[in-house]
């Protein structure tokens, strides 16, 4: 274990070098325009598993391509098999013009490495990568079977990933799945994730007159689509942040008395929070602490806005539509077709008869939960603790990783969520960054990760 | 006079022409990246003022330059001076994708003539500028003094102009000011107007964090701008149609049973409009006709909406802003200033703690109402009829002049709005166009109005 811990230490430089290499790419799975960079980047991934030594190849989709790789298999006996999952695709950089350096130019600053994807997936997958390539290149046994399963589509929904899964589930049948995709409390505090949001996410447009009209010509006696809109959208959600969709929460199974406990040990509450996100003041659900709104409580978003004139200075118009983004972060046991449907409805009866209304979309991921005090999680604690020298925390998490849902009913097996990012890595927004610690931290965890599972 | 009007109708072809090269300058006066444009459509206008006899000149103001074209002075005798305004500045051509043609390349397709601003308004007063033209070309003696005032503003609320004719005042003094950039209801239905709405414009800007947050890390606890935008713009219009901002409607003058009567008479109803416009259902304030809710009623618009992702796909974000470009038309005693301020402080009620509001600009424009029965809008009367051949009608139009009310209190003259496009024009839309048969009446009109109007 030396040997594996020495070799960490002394190619951090390099390791950086090829993370760096790897954000590069701009990986938008998102974007029509980035597809050549998707398939250069699963090509450059796949080469660089096979130069560290790992069987890889790229396997087509219907989609974007996944990358898979495995460790030589050792004999013919049985040894415990973990699948490692991670993402190459990134988040759409825009807006460009937020971004402190461009967001596919890696940029150092202190211990922070800013580019799109460095938090969010790549820097941390790439950290299993590397602890891997240490047992390889020192002739460390490793005591278990590992395949990385690496996809491109995580930022889209994943459509591709479960007939993936579904066509090799004899090969990729594992004891537990590790991924690395959530978030750490703090730099002192590493952290498990036991349970995830879920997600729908859909689009609401909304159709008036067939082309913008002036708004002096016809104003006053036809709908604006962006007034309907406004309208409509007023109606989804409360003043006091509760989602206003009749049958919204029936489904939701309330927190226990312990969960609210271990919740409410987590750092930055309401005030620190406020100073982080830079608001005037923090709006959630009545009754719950702002931890408990952000992870274990369902929501509902506008993620964007389109209408009508939107250049400098003014167009007198009507806009001829108007279109909004949406998703909810859901909880356990909130079916995500139930919510779409409940959505739907709602939305077709607040929908006024002087425009059309279309839903476009809707794909949907159940939350997740799982149980802290099972063997391999109490591993997972244990790897922590050896690499980062603290006592770790238990979480909730509020984003949501739908493919967590797939891999327990195709595979199986559990998630073991070890997040790598820390609360200000500004995944999804501009300047998005990593923290350089908590990489080498994480190879370091990875690295006993691989010892504490087989022992269990 | 049959030298002018025989004038005129050998030369269509040529006005054509000339008209096209005027059209194809992108003088788009909202937009920065179009000055050069701006500039060179100014130019352009002067020389062409000079070529057809007219002593012309470019005058530079804080903004876009105004033209300034007189008729040569005969004598010293005092002749009845009229003003004719128009402006070379057109709206914003965006969506360039949902134009058949190039906005800035005229295309004729049967008796319209397409091309941004080719009604709004560089046609309209092109007109006028033939019809001097033919008198100047065959030797007529104009019974009056004309001068031409064409500004580069109008679409972005006329900044220079007040300036400019505070400082000309007494060069300008005149006894009625001619304005073509209205509409008229048919073909065969030429028109007085003698009544314009008024309008205030500003921008609601909403800031929540200081960057685009992950929706699943944070959603729950923080506001979300284009929600609180949102449920803010839902409250400043009811589903009736009706404004709801507190004082809106204190000072509006009733309509008047004769009035009623009047635009009772005009054709485009109902149905006809909801099937012109293409809209499933119109929506106007409850107890007006459609006629009286875009020509005689007060109204709110969003005029464009702007939060977060607008690109394709999704991103699961809370924006960190949101916007609402809005205007108000304004009728008889509505006054500007007040409405602006009945609106900041509605919106400044309506904003929740957990976001920041600023206002942005804020410019306004009252409405405007003149007697139809005082002996210039009589003689306007007799010459419509004597180009188009019809009996015209009197008109209040739902659009916004701002300027006749500054002409009004500076050169102390009233309005004579004589507009010749037609309500399929499609001004502020893509595909505007103007039909070519209103042109050359236009132009019959403008010939028989100088004499006309000189004769009262």
């Amino acid at each position: 274990m030396n040997a594996v811990t020495d070799y960490l230490n002394q190619n951090q430089p390099r390791f950086l070098q090829e993370l760096c290499e790897y954000l590069r790419f701009a990986s938008v799975s998102a974007q029509p325009q980035h597809q050549p960079d998707m398939k250069a980047c699963a090509a450059w991934l796949a080469r660089h598993c096979r130069q560290i030594g790992l069987d890889a190849q790229v396997c087509p989709t219907a989609g974007h391509p996944i990358v898979l790789a495995r460790t030589p298999r050792a004999g013919s006996a049985r040894r415990p098999r973990y699948v490692v999952y991670g993402h190459y695709d990134v988040q759409p950089p825009e807006p460009f013009e937020l971004w402190t350096s461009p967001p596919f130019e890696p940029r150092i600053e202190g211990r922070s490495l800013y580019a799109r994807g460095s938090s969010d997936n790549k820097g941390q997958h790439f950290a299993h990568l590397k602890a891997v390539e240490a047992y390889l290149r020192t002739g460390t046994e490793l005591p278990c079977d590992l395949t990385f399963v690496l996809e491109g589509e995580e930022e889209v929904g994943s459509q591709s990933l479960e007939t993936f899964l579904q066509q090799r589930r004899a090969e990729l049948k594992c004891d537990a799945i590790v991924i690395s995709d959530t978030g750490m409390p703090g730099k002192d505090l590493p952290a498990l994730t036991y349970g995830l949001r879920g997600i729908v996410s859909f689009e609401i447009v909304l159709r008036g007159p067939d082309r913008d009209l002036h708004s002096g010509i016809f104003g006053g006696a036809v709908d604006n689509p962006a007034m309907a809109l406004s309208q409509m959208l007023a109606r989804l959600r409360d003043r006091n942040g509760r989602v206003a969709v009749p049958g919204f929460y029936d489904a939701v199974v309330p927190l226990t008395a312990p969960e609210r406990r271990q919740l409410a040990r987590l750092p930055l509450q309401e005030a620190a929070l406020r100073r982080l996100l830079g608001v005037p003041k923090l709006l959630g659900e009545r009754g719950y602490t702002a931890t408990e709104q952000r992870s274990a409580r369902p929501t509902i978003e506008i993620n964007g806005l389109t209408s009508g004139y939107q250049g400098e200075g003014g167009k007198t118009i009507i806009p001829a539509w108007a279109r909004a983004k949406i998703t909810c972060r859901l909880v356990p046991d909130q079916d995500p077709d139930r919510i779409l449907a409940l959505l739907r409805r709602h939305l077709k009866q607040l929908c006024p008869p002087t425009v059309r209304l279309e839903i476009v979309g809707g794909h949907g991921a159940e939350a997740y939960l799982v149980s802290p005090a099972s063997p391999p999680a109490q591993a997972s604690l244990r790897a922590l603790k050896a690499a980062f020298g603290r006592q770790p925390v238990l979480l909730r998490e509020g984003g949501s990783i739908p493919i967590v849902n797939d891999l327990k009913r195709i595979l199986g097996a559990d998630s073991l969520m070890l997040g790598l990012a820390l609360p200000d890595c500004n995944a999804h927004s501009p300047n998005e960054k990593f923290d350089l610690d908590c990489f080498a931290k994480g190879q370091l965890m990875s690295a006993h990760l691989w010892r504490e599972l087989a022992g269990t």
